[in-house]
């Protein structure tokens, strides 16, 4: 590829006259600038980046740790993620850990060695003390990692409760919550907190079912609907689920019975990403994540710690909720 | 971060014998293997893959554009495309066009100046002599650019004949297909022709409903049937629609219209990506692009070009498509 030289070449001025009118710096005259821009232009010369990002030590790349960058939650949140980043300038790199240690920690070696300006940490298999090593800046989403790596969650505690306040305010008489897994510390954990505390405030009768760590996929909702959940439907009028797709699983298996929804059974999910979003049959009734606006501060976040002072203190963030009325509760 | 001297000092050997380690070059006893190992760790040593990059002028980065990365299709192909590049140690940026126009020229001109070893192109909207300008290994994704730039895609003739061709043996007798914009030359537009060229082969009346350009949103289908399919519903007994989004579509407004599916009308997609295999109430019949191959494809047809001869011959990719019958058909 043609080299800055050969600008300066083509252009008749010197290579610092080029340099100049790259970085925007110094006293250039009008005649000059259109010279030289013209000159790339004729010859297709294109910066070097990787040779600036040596020399600047800033890549302006970014990772993106996730378990799996085809669920609709990621997604979702990848797509805003590189929309804020490329605003910004930066590129994201995606690495999708299938919530595998080893992976994550290959991934994160990766990212070391390609030099990132930081990591947006979605996927969390590691110990605590594995993230410390990193010594990169690190945005954290759904989990305290340590005090100085920041993270971004929506109001976990909030969603379970406005969860489980709807379901007894349509008359849910005893109540059911298909939660994450509760021995991982989890920010998401808030929202059985906020399901157990309300039903104890109202004097209402729960029971909670855990999925397992690492199966985030329908067939895994739907075999555990049919293991677990299905014995316990009889005793229950009432399902906060902490995920849409388990709520749509419970649905279609209620629906495959005749338990109608929501006379019978009232199902309330959680997420609202885009498969919700486009699901008619039914309109799930859940709780809305922001995904647009997580992605935004996870964003903001990360970047301002790499090009903040680095005694600027940086702040976690829980973003607000949102109970989406649909057909199911 | 620490540098390749602080390793040869910490190991007292010579920065060359750390290299040949690095590098796997030349002859180093065990002893001297193990003592450079563990003088990396000890100080936490990571190799510097942007200035190899440099040196090299290969950066093992592959640019993704895609029109959108949170569609259900892009989100399972760029996962795949991750997983396969990860696998050979590449690694990829995400690029989200929106299919506007000037989104993927600065694009293209990000992913050069950041000299990614090869692009592969999935969004498609400047002219065959600008991708022709770009000057870096391009695998293009169901568009025919130019005889230099290969291309994948699934056999979408075969897919369009084998939905007609359903349809019909399921008793159709007057046949209307929802493609995509066909002034476009998409290859995803031979599933028209194979759909005109079926229903004339077997004298059954038909019509083709085009979407327009950069739409692909559920929402935008959604006006679509409403707008000018509905209106044509009480003339044809099957409809073949080129995605399984606007497929959704169609059978959500014939089940709010009282229209009985498949009794009524029978609707056929295309895709079955992770949307379609989730969705449950309809189960859909469509046709399936085997996105996984697809992905691993496109990941290893680009990386042939990165590091093959020049002279290697790169041959196009048509990957075959399977009809999976579900509910509406």
């Amino acid at each position: 590829m043609p080299s800055i030289k050969d600008v300066a070449k083509k252009a008749g001025v010197s290579v610092t006259t080029v340099s100049r009118v790259l970085n925007n710096r110094g006293y250039i005259s009008k005649e000059t600038r259109r010279k030289v821009e013209q000159a790339m232009k004729e010859i297709d010369y294109t910066p070097n980046q990787i040779a600036r990002a040596l020399q600047r030590n800033q890549t302006y790349l970014l990772g993106v740790i996730v378990p799996d960058s085809n669920h609709p939650f990621f997604a979702e949140l990848i797509k805003y993620i590189e929309m804020y980043a490329h605003e910004q300038n930066y590129k994201i790199l995606i690495c999708n850990s299938a919530d595998n240690r080893e992976k994550e920690e290959k991934y994160i070696a990766m990212l070391r060695e390609n030099r990132v300006d930081g990591i947006i940490m979605c996927s969390h298999t590691l110990d605590i003390e594995e993230y410390k090593k990193v010594k990169l800046p690190i945005v954290s989403f759904d989990r305290i990692i340590a005090e100085d790596i920041p993270y971004v969650c929506s109001d976990n505690f909030r969603g379970g409760t406005l969860a489980t306040e709807y379901l007894i305010s349509k008359g849910c008489q005893r109540l059911l919550h298909i939660s994450g897994p509760l021995d991982l510390d989890m920010l998401s954990n808030r929202r059985a907190d906020a399901f157990k505390l309300t039903c104890m405030n109202h004097n209402i009768p729960f029971k909670i079912i855990e999925c397992e760590f690492n199966k985030l996929t329908f067939d895994y909702y739907w075999q555990l609907i049919n293991d677990k959940v299905s014995r316990e439907l009889d005793h229950f009028d009432g399902v906060f689920c902490s995920n849409d797709m388990v709520a749509y699983a419970l649905y279609v298996y209620a629906y495959q019975q005749g338990i109608k929804v929501p006379e019978q059974l009232k199902i309330i999910g959680y997420d609202f990403h885009s498969f919700t979003r486009m699901l008619q049959i039914p309109k799930l009734t859940t709780i809305k994540q922001p995904i647009d606006n997580i992605g935004k501060i996870l964003c903001s976040t990360l970047i301002k710690m790499v090009t903040g002072p680095e005694e600027e203190m940086i702040s976690n963030t829980i973003v607000d909720v949102e109970l989406i009325e649909g057909d199911t509760a």
